[in-house]
C-alpha cells in the first residue's frame, strides 16, 4: 500500500524558495509564470496489510507528529490500496 | 491555472532523508512503515491565457531545465485548467 503526501506553506506564508525558483526560471526565459509554491512530496510504503481506513488515520497522525510543521504547513495526501 | 509537480529521487538512489524520517516515525511508534522517500511538491500558478497544451511542454521543459535533476530524480506533473 502506497501513500502520497503533499505539503505545501501555507498561502500567507512567504516563500523564499518558491521566489528563487520563479527567480530562476524568468532568467531561463519562461514567461506566464505567475507563482510558484515549493513544498515536501513524502511518499511511503505500508504494510499491506494495513486496513486501509487505519491507513488514513495513521498517515494524518504521522503528518501532525512529525512530517508537517502545521503552524506554517497545510497537507494533503492520497492512499492506493 | 495551476501546474502540480512531483519530484521524486530514482528508486535506485539512497534517500538519506528518507531514512532519516523513517526512523523518526519508528521512534514514534509507528508500525507498519516500509520506506519513506522524500522529494519536492511544486505548485506553479500559470497565466491562465495559455493554451493547455502549451502548458503542458512548457512545465516539461522548466522540469527538465531547472526543477529536477534528472540524473537522480523522475518527475510527474498535473495541470488544472
Amino acid at each position: 500500500m502506497k501513500a502520497e503526501i503533499f505539503v505545501k506553506l501555507k498561502s500567507e506564508v512567504l516563500d523564499p524558495q518558491g521566489k528563487a525558483v520563479s527567480g530562476g526560471l524568468k532568467n531561463l526565459g519562461f514567461e506566464g509564470v505567475k507563482d510558484v509554491r515549493v513544498g515536501k512530496y513524502i511518499v511511503l510504503s505500508l504494510d499491506d496489510k494495513m486496513p486501509i481506513e487505519e491507513a488514513g488515520k495513521k498517515v494524518q497522525d504521522m503528518c501532525e507528529k512529525l512530517l508537517v510543521n502545521t503552524v506554517i504547513e497545510e497537507y494533503a495526501f492520497r492512499i492506493e490500496g
